[in-house]
């Protein structure tokens, strides 16, 4: 193990602050993966020999990464020691970009959460407004808890747009005017001089935090889906999050979903987003109240000044409204068709669908489910499950501090 | 390494024929991804230390698995020995099964092609007088070989139709009445004692051969896409074979490509391959032809007795022929807006067009790369390139060998 001079951005093999031995990587990721173990289980998880265990912990617990914890359960004879990491060693953040909020944690390297903050930020005041009032809370909330800016020493932030992995910038992001290719990593460095930043599309993120503490956790190759104000997709290969050649794996909201359909931001027509996502739904909710098909948008229409939500369409079904309902509907069928081809092509065992759109109400999963299972092959959705995600928001900030938790450690070559 | 007592089919851990520890496993994978190393240059490769190395390669070559051969450059000193397989130590077979003809090759464990040949055979006449067929060929030519049916370890086998990969079972397939869930390994091993059989996707062993002996080399993120009766994907994920949950990853033919186009065997409206494989191209040449829409066409059909396949549109495209030019963009346009939605999805940094109908001019693949440009977004194909399978047959059957010599070595737990 040793302590590395340069620090930089996102997953190059040496930008981490701590490169560790193949062997001293396998064994702290076996304790990130499954608490803490003992010598002995740590031999056997990794499959080295006894031996060699013992002189890996005892470079970690030398560097103090690791540290003995009590007794382990013993299979006879002495009780064996167990080891976890010594969570205050270090500090990681987690950040969750969106549109208009931005979700923050400050987690130990043990992995728990032990600050958590929302904060209301528009993200097209550009990347120094958003970024100065993230490091502006941070700053002054480690003070509070007594933590040296220094000792932080991985930030994992997942943002609202195309991300080349690779290095970590925005790659003409649609709702982010300002950020393009903009270096967030040496702008955080400014005040967290000891940290890395891995910076990763905000869905690849919430997958990831599905991944490992939601209902991916079992999972090998599955795909998390946010509706909301756009339409994104988080992929999970072998039970890694897979980012594709440049990064921009399971931006799936410019698939063509109908070649007579509207006119999408992007220029081209039908595009997924533009018809199923958030804005267009309450845009045809909108619709349906001002031609007099729907008393009860309309009513909603007339409390909200004019203006209509996604979430108010599902109020408005939920109450009984027929035209909300079938809006409801065909925005799952379109959404359910396109996903069909994902379907075909991935041949996932799970589909989580999040976001906030995804609360829209029930008709909205099981019209999703109908669309998947009327243009998907037999073998394909046989052990195929499609499911609400139930993490919510939690994804996002999970996934955030997971990224960074896991690329804190990197193995040298 | 021990031989293993029992013997079975597909991926199961502890299926093969020789169960190594996870560094011989990673020695014996080293030297046949990069060619003779000398035990330095394995120690190096794998990040063991030499002496763990020298262990390992003491097993190995006792085992007569490797063996010393010639000697190596040297850094200076004395000219290491160099470690290669022991070629004639065993041998596996590869099978190519198409529609109506079988390409098989006998390779030893070095990788090295002893025999080929193709021979007629029609699928459609069931999995006993298939397998039959290259049964007796295999036994008789192995004979002449002076080989003993007994050191054929193991047989790669890509079959064109759904494969459930953990089980080696060919799942409903479509156009292989009499195959669904046939024990193709059990029938293999009443000659083949020793042999293991590891039945795979055709599409998916044609992947393997481009992946380890193709274009797809560099490669860690392609899609190799199979034209010809039907249309079907290979995926390449992070440097390996991608079959998805149920080993039905790639199923693209049944996407629904234009949802008021003609019906598909599968029962549904406007799948791919119902618009833009071999059969419905030739049937769009032969309604082109009897409207007279193109004299080139009708001379076709005429010298064809009143048929033709999608290799004379190609024909009669080459001659200038307008209507089959135009036939032939339509079809790779089509083509190319399905992968365009894939491209979004995956973000692959390569897409190979292979199959019989890849072959039907420069004109199709330029109509694909305007399809997939058209509706990908740009940072998904900033580095993507398509193009061309230049391997031919040779992909599927370099591939199933391929996929044979890298399942008779497994790692035990």
């Amino acid at each position: 193990m040793r302590l590395q001079e340069h620090r930089s951005n996102n997953s190059t093999k040496h930008a981490a602050p701590f490169l560790l031995s193949p062997s001293e990587a396998q064994a702290v990721a076996s304790i990130r993966r499954l608490g803490p173990l003992s010598r002995t289980e740590i031999a056997e998880t990794i499959g080295y020999s006894r031996s060699k265990i013992t002189s890996v912990v005892n470079v970690l617990t030398h560097a103090n990464i690791l540290k003995e914890i009590g007794d382990g359960t013993s299979s006879g004879g002495r009780r064996p020691r167990v080891l976890d990491f010594n969570a205050d060693f270090g500090y990681v953040v987690g950040v969750d970009l969106g549109a208009t909020s931005v979700d923050l944690a400050v987690a130990n390297f043990g992995g728990q959460i032990l600050h958590r903050e929302s904060l209301e930020s528009d993200v097209r005041d550009g990347p120094d407004a958003t970024l100065g009032l993230i490091g502006r809370y941070l700053l002054e909330n480690l003070a509070h808890m007594g933590i040296s800016p220094d000792k932080v020493y991985a930030f994992g932030i997942g943002v609202p747009g195309p991300v080349e992995f690779s290095t970590g910038l925005l790659i003409a992001p649609p709702i982010m005017p300002g950020w393009e290719a903009y270096p967030i990593h040496s702008y955080i460095q400014e005040s967290f001089p000891s940290t890395i930043c891995i910076v990763d599309n905000d869905v690849n993120v919430m997958a990831m935090g599905e991944l490992r503490a939601g209902a991916g956790i079992e999972e090998e190759n599955f795909i998390f889906i946010k509706i909301g104000t756009g339409i994104g997709a988080g992929i999970v290969s072998n039970g890694e999050v897979y980012r594709g050649s440049n990064g921009s794996a399971g931006d799936i909201g410019h698939i063509c979903a109908d070649p007579s359909g509207p006119i999408c931001h992007c220029g081209n027509i039908g595009c997924l987003e533009a018809i199923a996502a958030g804005p267009p739904i309450a845009a045809r909710g909108i619709e349906a109240a001002r031609q007099g098909n729907s008393p009860i948008l309309a009513k909603y229409l007339k409390a909200n000044n004019g203006t209509l939500t996604a979430e108010d369409i599902g109020f408005a079904a939920a109450e009984g409204d027929p035209a909300a309902n079938e809006l409801i509907q065909e925005s799952g069928r379109i959404i359910g068709e396109v996903l069909a081809s994902l379907v075909n092509f991935y041949n996932p065992s799970l589909i989580l669908i999040g976001g906030g759109v995804s609360k829209i109400g029930h008709q909205f999963l099981a019209s999703i489910r109908r669309g998947v299972l009327h243009r998907s092959l037999p073998l394909s959705t046989r052990h195929l499950r499609i499911d609400t995600s139930l993490m919510g928001s939690d994804a996002g900030i999970t996934g955030a501090i997971t990224l960074a938790l896991e690329h804190v450690f990197v193995v040298s070559e």
